[in-house]
């Protein structure tokens, strides 16, 4: 007899669950639900209410659903007993940030709120904390705080604590009647359990707590902004658990919506790029997972508290618990492509790609993929979206270099790809200075799902063999992992996340070999690279930041 | 009663006379035509002969064409009587360069040679003599001759001499049988008036000759390569007269052939930029002349021979007479923008264009005019085709450095622009560095009549007003000037360029003045342009020279 498992994965467009067999791995039936506000950039839903810049929010009843559709759709699809389903992981973008009453009611849905957008959900790629962001980042600096460094000496906008100080400073009333801002992925498990348990993953690598030292003390806060003395006590006062324990059991009345077993246990939230890592089978020190979508991240893993500069954070049980587990990122990956479509691809390429039937940016990739390493004569930096690594990098900005009257499109478009290549092994090779083994990369995501060109050029570029996710919903097989880890050898599942994702968590058989004839090419194009990196990226010539207004 | 002379103009693609009133400079007919047989670079005229990469060949029978058509048809469409049209000249590319007997006749008219490549005319743009040019570089530099100052350090594969090795090493029969290499302008004069008379300006500025040293001597070529000893006194020996002296008077066969008086004087040949500086009322230290086209060229005057670096070339007599003639070159201009469209501009752009019923390019000046001053947040560096002033300037190449993903085609258009401005003000301050005033600019070519937008961002980029030469063929009307000082005060024409150019030139009477605010601007840009240039330019990152194969 199988027993079973749900991952709920909420992307930013979607939300989908997934009921996976914890013996196997095989995922049984998925379904999807588009949020029915989706993401609210311009107007504020149901109003003419425009939103400012950078703003980008979501509607908390669009998560409910997800549940109530999915879960229930998921169990009838698979013809699954619900008396074999033990337990339920869940998944979120991160930081996305709920303001909600002492009862886990969200501000917005108060009928007084509507109208206001901070009391909606701020979603993780809403950048209006940019201010913010700096004036916490400049104020630890300042105050020489341990937790700084942590994060590679830098605050990102999309973090916990400047989106709250953004609330404070443009809608005081919300703050003053949030009794709690909340990650959504712990939203949800309160929703599940009716207990509010934060995660290990959410509050370690986006509201700067730490397993020892906790949240930066009232003092700190109090420097910062007076308004903000108590923020710690007063609204984030909730028990931090590790991710791979169970936050709680269902509750009654959420069984009975879902079409589940109350009882059942519910993992502690967690990040999707967090909860890839054990169902890429990446689980031990010395193993990456590379997760290459619109941006890029690396995570990987060591026993030991590293001061690794140049990071988006490390924190401990962020990952696989017991382990401290080490992120970084590329701001810049699909949105570079997308970026050149969209403002670069020539008329008469456009009606060659409709010529033989397939879309842009295939056609981009079949000529660009036609031509050798460091033939198109061109280095790009990668930095269309800044630089997540560097300080100031925000202000970084995208270069090319090595144009002349011959050079033509797929010239262009290859160099944006192996930029992004020799940024990815920057990141590594980085990671390695600081004393992380990087001895096996795994990758996920759309681009390592779907584009044999990319991986290819990253193993030749990284000189490392490349495996690839065996799942396309790589994040909501780690949340199902860490349903059958909540739920615990003693009801049928599994007493720790490494033997869970070594029965769970899966790889495809194709491997990406690195061409070390090509390496050697690019092993001298990759100094080029590092040479201009150092160059505009750390201060030697301040262009960028003074163009950018 | 009205005197005229009839200025021959000979460009990449056509030669074109015209008549013009000396004491007016009113243009009264004029006639150009298509050379048959056109740019030849992929295969050789008639033949299935293919031409080696970077060849760009002509025939010189269509020279001879445009002389006897043009002529006779605008002295036909003036209604001008032939008696009072008192003198020629000429001015053409440069170098363009043929291989004759000793009556005249080209190699490629002896059936020989009909399908020997190297017997046909090197056109100016000819650039396959790239690693002659560098061997003639270095072996100058060895032997620190003292002419590689005057042209910057650097002789290019275009000049005279490099063209001469080539052909020595690619076809030594034509080397061997060709009894004179020689400038066209300088062979059409020969046709004209039966004497072999070079001018000081196709000398001074493409074949190494001085107004005191001469060429350099045996003893150099001897050492460059031992059957090249002989190279002055056997294949370009024949005296070498100023610019703005007569070369000799019109042959009665000519005349014939073209409706012309017998006698009349012929002005020593001139290249056609030069040519236009009188034109354009460029005739005085601190004047300089802008001629904007495909290229760039600037040129202006000086009493004193003063030692500019990072220049093409300095000559005695080579403008103005008396006067040294101080010229520099920026390599890509229109060229830029061509690439652009073929490579950049995207499918809705074009769509937008046709729908507004405007051609491409015009579309993308209008969308980058209306940007302001800093406004794309990009820095380019224009060295799509190299850069002409710097010390192995050839291999330089383009960069664009600020994109994000907000960046539009209109802004990196614009940066385009703008970098050939920011390229401009650095070789005007280059100029002055040196000692060479610059006060007043004219500018001349396709651009500067025809793109009051670009016009107006270099008057705002160089802080200086910017008038715009009068006549649409400012070279042609140029030749018609010193062929009005090759007849002399005595039949009715001038004595001096200066006194002509005072009658005949022409302005228009739009002046660019400098918008000082949006100058305070482009001085910060500019700053970061030339950290860049000297970053990437001044081999302190030697990348452009390795990416270029």
């Amino acid at each position: 007899m199988s027993l079973y498992t749900i991952g709920i994965d909420y992307g930013t467009l979607s939300g989908r669950a997934v009921i996976v067999d914890i013996s196997t791995g095989e995922e049984i039936a998925t379904e999807v639900l588009e949020y029915k506000h989706g993401v609210m950039d311009k107007v504020l839903y149901n109003s003419d209410i425009k939103l400012p810049k950078d703003y980008a929010l979501q509607h908390p009843k669009d998560y409910l659903d997800v549940l109530e559709h999915c879960v229930p759709e998921i169990i009838k699809k698979s013809g699954v007993h619900k008396s074999d389903i033990i337990g339920v992981g869940v998944d979120f973008t991160s930081c996305t940030l709920i303001p909600v009453y002492a009862d886990g009611t969200p501000l917005c849905f108060n009928e007084k709120f509507a109208l206001v957008p901070c009391s909606y959900v701020k979603l993780w790629k809403d950048h209006s904390s940019v201010n913010e962001a700096k004036k916490l980042t400049d104020h630890a600096k300042n105050k020489a705080m341990k937790f700084i460094e942590r994060y590679g000496g830098n605050i990102s906008p999309e973090w916990l604590v400047p989106k709250v100080m953004h609330i404070l400073n443009n809608a005081p009333q919300v703050y003053a009647e949030a009794d709690y801002f909340i990650e959504a992925a712990d939203w949800i498990v309160w929703q599940l359990t009716d207990k509010q348990i934060r995660s290990s993953c959410t509050s370690g690598y986006k509201a700067l707590w730490h397993n020892e030292d906790g949240y930066p003390d009232t003092k700190f806060f109090k420097e910062l902004d007076p308004r903000l003395e108590n923020l710690i006590t007063e609204k984030l006062n909730a028990p931090v658990q590790s991710i791979g324990t169970k936050a709680g059991e269902l509750t009654v009345e959420m069984a009975q919506k879902l079409g589940l077993e109350p009882g059942i246990a519910v993992a502690v939230g967690n990040i999707d790029g967090h909860c890839t890592v054990p169902a890429a089978k990446v689980t031990k020190p010395g193993e990456m997972l590379l997760i290459l979508g619109t941006s890029a991240c690396f995570m990987t893993l060591d026993e030991r508290e590293l001061d690794v500069k140049e990071i988006a954070g490390y924190v401990k049980d962020g990952m696989i618990p017991d382990y401290y587990g080490y992120e970084a990122g590329q701001a810049c990956m699909g949105d570079h492509f997308a970026w050149y479509l969209n403002n670069l691809l020539p008329f008469s390429y456009k009606e060659k790609a409709k010529e033989l039937g397939i879309s842009d940016i295939q056609y981009m990739f079949m000529l660009a993929s036609k031509l050798s390493p460091g033939e198109c004569g061109l280095i790009a930096l990668d930095w269309w979206n800044g630089n997540r690594a560097l300080e100031g990098g925000a202000n970084l900005s995208g270069t090319i270099v090595g144009m002349n009257l011959s050079t033509k499109p797929e010239d262009i478009f290859r160099a944006l790809v192996e930029a992004t290549a020799y940024g990815a092994r920057m990141i590594i090779e980085n990671f390695r200075k600081y004393g992380l083994k990087i001895e096996k990369i795994h990758a996920a995501g759309g681009i390592a799902e779907k584009n044999p060109f990319i991986m290819q050029l990253y193993a030749d570029v990284l000189g490392c063999e490349i495996k690839v996710s065996g799942s396309p919903q790589a994040a909501a097989l780690g949340a199902a992992i860490f349903g059958a880890v909540a739920a615990g050898k003693e009801t049928g599942g599994y007493d720790s996340v490494i033997e869970a994702s070594e029965k769970m968590g899966k790889l495809k058989d194709t491997v990406y070999k690195p061409d070390f004839e090509n390496k050697k090419i690019y092993d001298k194009l990759y100094n080029e690279f590092c040479t201009l990196f150092d160059y505009f990226g750390r201060g030697e010539n301040k262009i960028m930041k003074k163009l950018k207004i």
